[in-house]
C-alpha cells in the first residue's frame, strides 16, 4: 500500500512538506509544539498534508503531550519547536521520553544556515562566556546530545530525505526521542519525494540469522518445560516495543501464572485466571512475594530494572539467579549467561514454537485481591479512593496518573479487560499527566478508539501545567479529571517536612471553576467532594463529557506501599 | 559589620545551613523553586536563617522569578530545585539569565554520594544508551557546562564552604548563573562556619593596577575634551554592573547628549534636558537616528551588541568607526583599539577625573517626543495603548514586559524618573514576564521601595506561565496586570502566517476570571476594556490592588517598530 503515488509532476516537493509527508504516511496523524520565528516557515508546510496541529500552552505541555500521544498511539510524538527558548522549555518533557523508551520526532527551528555559520548573536541564541566572540548556533544540539537516540542537524538538503528517514527509523527501532535541528532557510527548497514510496521504515534494521534466534528461543522454551513452578513478570518495555499481544498469547497459550511489575500494570490481562497480581520485591502484597519466591523459574520480560520499578533493588531476592530469565531490547539473560539479543526477535519464536504437550504441571495459586480498607471522617482515605476506582473502572479505560501518592496505591487494583494504564512510574516528573492524557486523548480519537480517558492528578502536580486543561475545552475532548486533593506534597511530606511550609502550596484555587475559567462551557462539570459515597455517585454520573472531580484526601494519607518507597 | 559574630560552640554548622547563612551574609533575603526528595533535607536549613522561601507553581516559574528577583535586587537570584526532572523543567529560565547576565545561584539537590558511585538507576536519572550499564548521576551537570559561569558539584564536604564562597563570588563577578550540584547526604554534615565572617565577597577577584586604570581613562577623557559633538549611548550592562550611578552621574556632569539602547532603556534617567531618545540603529526614530549620525563621538557604554539590540546589526552605521568607544565588562574599544578590562574599573574613574573646564561646546537638539496615533473603532491600537501608559507612569514605576508586541513599543515612551523597565529583550522567552514580576515584586517589598509593578502581558505569552498568578494572591503583592488580548500570537503574524490556525491560541478564556478562581477574593479585580477612555479610566482607578485589566487589541496591529525587527 502506497498512500502516494507521485505523478512525475510531483517527484520533487519542498523539503518541509516532505517531512510531514514522511510523518503521514507513518501513521502519525498529529503533531504537537508551539510556534516560533524559527519553525514558522516549516508549520506553513503542515497544510498539505492531513496532519492535525494541536499548539500546546507551553513548549512543556507540548512535550508532555507528544509523549503521551506515543504512549497511546504505539506509533511516534511528533514535537515542534523554536530552537533555544521552544527546544530547552520542552527538554524536561524529552527526557522523561527519553527515560521512559517513547519514541519522539523534535523537530527544532533553528536559525537559518546562513546565520548559523556567521556566528552572530541571534535572538534565542544563547552567547558563550564572552560575547565578544563568535556565537555557537550548536549549542542547543551539543546540550541533548546524551538524551537523543539520534541527532540530525541539517546543513543543506542534500540527503536530506534519506536522513530523515534514517532518523525516524532509529527512533522507531530505539523507542527514544531524536532530534531534527532544522535551518529555517532550508525548508522551502525542493527535494526529492521519490523516497516516500518505500514505506518499509517500520522494518527494524538489524537481525540475527533465524537460526540462532530459533536456538535461543528453545533454550527459554525448554527451560520452561524443565522447571516446576514458572512464573512470568511481565515489564513495561513489552508495552514499548509492542509484544503486547505476544506475551498475552504465551500467557494464553502456557497458563503460567503471570504478574505485572509496577510499570508494567495493564501489560498483561488481568482477567486471566493465571493472572496473579502486581509484585514489585519488598513493596509488594507479601502473598505475591512469597509466591514468586518459590517458583523455580521466573522470566521477567521487558524488563526495564530501575530502583522504583525494581521494590528498592529488592525484586530478585530470594529468586535462585539460576531461576532468571530476563529479557529485553538490549539482551536475554539466561541464569548467568547473556545474550546481545533484542527480544523482539526471540519473543515471537518463543510463542510460536511452543509445545503445549511438553509444559510441566503446575498450580495456579488463587489469590484474594482486595484493598485495605481504611476510613476517615473528615476525608476520603487513598484507600477508599482506590475501592471507589476499583468499582468505576470498565474495559478499555485509560487510566492516566501523575507522580502523585495515588500512582503508589493503583498496583492494589485489578483492572477489566483493556485497561491501559499510562504514567512516568520511573522518571516521576510532576505534572506530566495532565497534558500526557491531552496526547493520549488524541491519539484515542484518531484510532477510533472507545476508550474513556480518566486522570488521576495531585492537586501539586496539577498546578505545574494547569493551562492544558483548555486543550480538552479547546478539541472537544472529554476525559474524567480526578483532582486528588491533599493540600500540597503529599509525596514529600511523607519523605521529610510533614509540616513544613516548603511542603504546602497555594491553598485557595478554586479547582471546581478551572474548566469554565479556562473556556469550558455547559458541556463540562466541576464539582467537589469530601466523602466516599459522594465520590462514587460523581463517578457514576459521569457520562463522557468532560468533568472534574476534587476529591478532597487528607494530607498525610498515603497508599500502604508508598511507605516502603520512601522508607 | 559582621552580621554572624561565631561563639566557638558556632565554630561548626551543618553544611545546608551554611549556604542559607552564606547567602544571607549577602543580603539576599528570599529563595525560590520547588522541592523535591533531593532537595528536602537541604530545604529543611532554610529555617536556621531568615531566608523566605517562594515555592513555585513549577521551576519555570520559579526560575523565572529569581531572574526577576536578581534584576530588580541588584544581588542575585537564589533557585533550588531536584536534580533532572527539575533542574530541566527550570533549564531555559537559567538559559535566559546567562544569555542576559542575571546572577542566579541554582542549587540542584542530588542523588547522595554513595548513589552517585553506585551507579544505580535511581528515580529522576536520565539512563544511557543502555540500561543495562551504569548509569552517570552527573549527566546534568554536564548538561549545563557551557550555560553557566561555574559549576561545583561536591563530592564531599572537604573545603565545601570556600568552594561555595568561589562559586557565589565567580556569579556576583559575572553576572551569570552558577549551579550548586549538591549531594542530599552532605547537607547535614558539619563544616567550619568560620568563613561567614568574611564578608569580601563582594570584591571584585581581578583588578588592574590603578595607573593603567588611570591612563585608559585619561584616553577616553580626551576623546570626549576633543570632540565636537560627542553622545553617549547607554546600554543594559551598566545596570547588569551596577553602573548606573556611575553614568548618570557622568551625564549630569557633563550634559553631554545621552541616548538608550533598545535593551538599555531606564537605565538612564529620562527627565534630563540631556536625554535624546531611544536608538536602534535602523529601528529608530528617524530625527534620533540622524542625530547619531552626525556626532563625531558616540560612547557606548555597557554594551550589548546582539541582533535584537542592534537593530538588525544597523547599530553603528554611519558612525565612523574612530568615533566610537565601546565599553563593557569585557574590553574597552577605543577607535581601532581593544583593551582588555572591564569598565566597571574604568567607568568610575572617567566620572572622577572628568574636568569640566575642558569640555567642548556642544549642542543638545532638541527632540519632539510624540506617539504616533493611530486610533480604531474595534479595538485599542498600540499606539493608543502606548499614549495611555505614557499618561499613567509613574516615577519609580517598574514595568516588567513580556516578548510580546508592545515590547517594541516601548521606546516610544518617555519615562519619568526612577522608572525601571525589566524584559528579556535579546533572550525572548514568552512567559517570562509573569513569574518575572512575581520576583520583581518581592525584591521590591524586601528592599522597601515604593515602586508600583506594572506587567504588560500578550494573551500568548501569558498562557505559558498562567498559574504563577496565584503566587501575588498567596503572598499579598498587588501589580497592576495589563493583559493584552489581541487574539494569538500577533508577533508571528506579523512575520509569517496572519491568519494561519498555528498561531491562534485557545480563544476562549475568561482573562478576568483568573484572579479569582487562583484564589484572589475581594481585594482583587478584573476588568475587560475594548475602548482607550475606558482603558484610561481603569487605569486610573489602580489603588495599588491586585487588579487585571484585559485589553482587547486587534489581532494585526503591531507598534511600527516591529515592523522593522521583522522584516
Ligand atoms: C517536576 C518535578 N518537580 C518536583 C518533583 C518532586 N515531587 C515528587 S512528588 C511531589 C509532590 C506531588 O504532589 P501532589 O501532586 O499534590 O501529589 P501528592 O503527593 O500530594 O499525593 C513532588 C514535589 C518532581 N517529581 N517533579
Ligand atoms: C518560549 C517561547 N516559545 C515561543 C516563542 C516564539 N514567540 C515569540 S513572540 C510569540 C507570540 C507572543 O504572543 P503574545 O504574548 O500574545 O503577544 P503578541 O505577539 O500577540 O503581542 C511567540 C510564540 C518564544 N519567543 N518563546
Amino acid at each position: 500500500m502506497g498512500p502516494f503515488p507521485l505523478s512525475s509532476a510531483q517527484s520533487h516537493i519542498p523539503l518541509g512538506e516532505y517531512i510531514f509527508k514522511r510523518i503521514e504516511s507513518l501513521g502519525v496523524k498529529s503533531a504537537f509544539g508551539v510556534p516560533g520565528d524559527f519553525n514558522l516557515s516549516l508549520l506553513e508546510h503542515i497544510y498539505s498534508t492531513k496532519l492535525k496541529w494541536y499548539g500546546g500552552c507551553n513548549e512543556l505541555n507540548a512535550g508532555y503531550a507528544a509523549d503521551g500521544y506515543a504512549r497511546a498511539s504505539h506509533k511516534f510524538g511528533v514535537l515542534i519547536t523554536t530552537y533555544g527558548v521552544g527546544s530547552l522549555s520542552a527538554l524536561n518533557a524529552c527526557c522523561g521520553a527519553w527515560s521512559e523508551f517513547v519514541p519522539l520526532l523534535h523537530i527544532v527551528g533553528t536559525t537559518s544556515t546562513v546565520q548559523k555559520s556567521s556566528g552572530q548573536l541571534t535572538h534565542h541564541v544563547a552567547p558563550g562566556k564572552l560575547i565578544s566572540s563568535k556565537s555557537d548556533h550548536h549549542i542547543y544540539e551539543r546540550l541533548v546530545e546524551r538524551l537523543a537516540c539520534k541527532i540530525e542537524s541539517l546543513k543543506s538538503v542534500d540527503d536530506a530525505p534519506e536522513k530523515i528517514d534514517f532518523l525516524i527509523k532509529e527512533i522507531m527501532e530505539t523507542k527514544r526521542p531524536g532530534y531534527l535541528f532544522l535551518p529555517c532557510d532550508l525548508v522551502n527548497i525542493p527535494v526529492s519525494a521519490l523516497r516516500l514510496g518505500d514505506l518499509d521504515l517500520y522494518k527494524p534494521m538489524e537481525i540475527r540469522p533465524i537460526e540462532y534466534c530459533d536456538q535461543l528461543a528453545s533454550l527459554v522454551l525448554s527451560k520452561i518445560y524443565s522447571s516446576s513452578a514458572p512464573c512470568m513478570l511481565v515489564d513495561i518495555l513489552t508495552d514499548r516495543f509492542e509484544l503486547t499481544n505476544e506475551v498475552r498469547a504465551l500467557v494464553r497459550k502456557t497458563n503460567i501464572p503471570n504478574l505485572s511489575t509496577f510499570m508494567g500494570k495493564s501489560v498483561l490481562d488481568e482477567t486471566e485466571v493465571s493472572y496473579i497480581g502486581d509484585y514489585n520485591g519488598d513493596a509488594s502484597n507479601k502473598e505475591v512475594q512469597q509466591f514468586v519466591q518459590t517458583c523455580d523459574l521466573v522470566i521477567h520480560i521487558g524488563a526495564f530494572y530501575n530502583e522504583v520499578n525494581s521494590g528498592k533493588h529488592t525484586l530478585y531476592n530470594g529468586i535462585h539467579p539460576e531461576s532468571l530469565i530476563i529479557m529485553n531490547h538490549e539482551n536475554i539473560i539466561i541464569g548467568s549467561t547473556k545474550f546481545d539479543v533484542s527480544f523482539v526477535h526471540i519473543l515471537p519464536k518463543i510463542v510460536s514454537n511452543f509445545n503445549s504437550s511438553k509444559l510441566p504441571q503446575f498450580t495456579i495459586p488463587c489469590m484474594e485481591h482486595h484493598i485495605e480498607n481504611k476510613s476517615s471522617k473528615v476525608a476520603i482515605t487513598q484507600s477508599q479512593l482506590l475501592s471507589s476506582l476499583q468499582n468505576f473502572i470498565q474495559p478499555k479505560d485509560t487510566i492516566v496518573v501523575d507522580t502523585c501518592s495515588v500512582m503508589f496505591g493503583l498496583p492494589d487494583l485489578r483492572f477489566p479487560k483493556d485497561v491501559k494504564l499510562i504514567g512516568q512510574h520511573f522518571y516521576l516528573s510532576i505534572g506530566m499527566a495532565l497534558p500526557c492524557s491531552f496526547g493520549v486523548a488524541v491519539a484515542n480519537r484518531e484510532m477510533g478508539v472507545d476508550s474513556r480517558v480518566i486522570l488521576l492528578e495531585g492537586d501539586g502536580s496539577a498546578q505545574m501545567t494547569i493551562q492544558e486543561l483548555s486543550a480538552f475545552v479547546r478539541h472537544g475532548l472529554s476525559p474524567l479529571i480526578l483532582l486528588l486533593n491533599n493540600h500540597g506534597y503529599t509525596v514529600e511530606r511523607a519523605i521529610k517536612g510533614a509540616e513544613k511550609s516548603y511542603n504546602d502550596i497555594m491553598p485557595d484555587w478554586k479547582w471546581t471553576k478551572l474548566l469554565d475559567t479556562f473556556g469550558g462551557g455547559s458541556c463540562t462539570s466541576s464539582v467537589r467532594v469530601h466523602q466516599a459515597e459522594a465520590l462514587d455517585q460523581e463517578l457514576a454520573s459521569y457520562q463522557g463529557s468532560l468533568k472534574l472531580i476534587e476529591i478532597e484526601l487528607d494530607k498525610l494519607d498515603t497508599p500502604w506501599r508508598f511507605y516502603f518507597m520512601c522508607g
